[in-house]
């Protein structure tokens, strides 16, 4: 197996920088639209056959060091009992957002096992497909992002309601966080025990938050999730999302990896983590854009910053942009591979 | 007058800590919305004596120490020639976006007096009833930011359109800003020679460009605009959004005064810009959410972390939110002045 990746994570010597790419599987490539086509969002993220199918695309089409589940962030919030529904260019709903206790006391705290059975499977089926190709990363959305689109009922771009809560009912926020904190460790452990082989926390709009904030309703949060996961041996990756000034604080969050974007660079970023934690990222995804010799240069520049921290893994600083074509990603992976052989 | 804005803007002592807050006339005062009521905001911004009338409700409802011009910073786009709209909810659309070389050779620099003499009528109205009160701001859009709109046709979340202009096509990328550039100055001036006795350069969306992009598709603009106005001795204020890892390179923009969003602390900030550059900011919109007794305790912190600066302007990170009820945002005014005094 190329285990370049998960060397990475654990800041170990590797043949060569490994690279994947946050959303690899998705809108951009031409093989995802067809099994798309057949079914709604939802219904590819619950067809484990299907699931792992478009999982394992980018790992042949593009060359990529790491598989990702096919999955979204918000199915926890439907196990949880809470209604989702993703419409064609809005994205998601949750038509009855979290507004009070009884909202919270109907949250559903189920096991992952049961609720999320689909999940799990898709997993399985992946680490018999990938073999000894490569290794198969889980993921989950971090707590704080979660509330935003409980609370919001969908994406949101002040959050107001979900400052509002947090500053104005606090143990109402925080016994939603609880709960669906505790949620997010069954099904973390679940993806570990069903064959995962790395976890990333996906903290989207963490880079919403002022320090303080941060450091009070979302840090405390993932911190828990990650000591929780502790004993499991699995890599685990948390990116807070345009959090370079969240850095200080994120590097006591106990991850092995920190998710980078493109507004720091690696190297700044080293500098404030240290040496005991390895950086993933950290392109601008319509870097992709670029002529090639253009692209070129940036990914050598990023290559060469990355040297500053204890392991660095090759991504993108946000999710690939559905406009992308295709064989820029397959040219983005050829030149980490050429240029840090 | 009360000068203390303009003493902060220089970094010259203040008898308490000047505040005004962005957007301070707009959608939360109900008075504003009396106004508003009888016209479209287009009509608003060109309607001297309303304009100045909304203008000049914040500083006799909040006792602030800075009055800023009603306005768009998207009126520049219509002055020089593109077709604008606001869309209630959906905010301004410029339904024909720049595309091509011709597109950019249709651009206008006309003379700010003449397409934009409104603004300029506004401004003189204002310093007649503001007379001894407080000092009165004028503003204008960041290059990059306007481009941003010439180019998407109105918001947008990635900026796709914008950076595949900025790299693949550079030259008419940089022949547009140059117009646009050139126009903003003399706007400024003119601006200036009305009456506005300081001016904020709002570069709304900067903080979605990585740091190298940055350096040479925003800032170079920004410089030029400044460069032009400092015979002007009216002081500039530069306020890159999003822009905490922008600051290294804010510093050189020649800006007298850098504003700030909540993501980073001022006392960070400061050490980054040094002792010649004066700050503003830098509370969450959403922090007026909080009980009166925690508000008084963020806005304390701030007053506390401003210090480290040469000058301290207190300001909002971002505009004051529609939803803000406007006793909370009087009672911040108070807590900057008898905190500080």
């Amino acid at each position: 197996m190329n285990t370049d990746f998960l060397k990475a994570c654990q800041g170990e010597k590797t043949s060569r920088t490994p690279i994947w790419i946050m959303r690899q599987a998705g809108r951009y490539l031409p093989d995802y639209h067809k099994v798309r086509s057949k079914m709604t969002f939802l219904e590819l993220c619950k067809t484990p056959e299907k699931a792992a199918e478009v999982t394992l695309q980018p790992v042949d089409i593009l060359g990529v060091d790491a598989a990702i589940l096919f999955s979204d962030i918000l199915v926890v919030l439907e196990a949880m009992g809470m209604k989702l529904e993703f419409q064609e260019k809005k994205g998601p709903v949750l038509p009855e957002p979290i507004t009070c206790r009884a909202d919270v006391d109907r949250l559903q705290v189920p096991d992952a096992e049961d609720e999320l059975g689909y999940v799990m499977a898709t997993i399985r089926i992946l680490r018999q497909e990938l073999a000894d190709k490569v290794p198969l990363i889980g993921f989950c959305g971090a707590p704080f992002t979660l509330a935003t689109y409980m609370i919001e009922g969908g994406s949101s771009k002040a959050f107001f309601n979900t400052k509002k809560m947090m500053y104005s009912a606090p143990e109402l926020y925080k016994a939603m966080m609880d709960k669906v904190t505790d949620f997010t460790i069954n099904y973390l452990k679940a993806q570990a025990a069903a064959g995962a082989q790395a976890l990333q926390i996906f903290d989207s709009w963490a880079g919403a938050l002022a320090p303080i904030d941060f450091g009070e309703f979302a840090l405390p949060y993932v911190k828990r999730i990650i000591a929780a996961l502790k004993d499991s041996t699995v890599p685990l990756i948390y990116f807070a999302n345009n959090g370079a000034t969240l850095l200080e604080q994120s590097r006591t969050s106990g991850a092995d990896v920190l998710g980078m974007d493109w507004r720091i660079s690696l190297a700044d970023a080293a500098r404030i983590v240290g040496p005991d934690i390895s950086l993933q990222g950290n392109l601008d995804p319509c870097a992709l854009l670029l002529p090639e010799d253009k692209l070129e240069k940036r990914v050598a520049a990023i290559l060469a910053e990355g040297k500053e921290a204890r392991g660095h893994i090759f991504n993108l600083g946000h999710g690939i942009l559905p406009e992308t074509p295709p064989e820029k990603a397959k040219f983005v992976v050829e030149c980490v591979h050429r240029l840090s052989s």
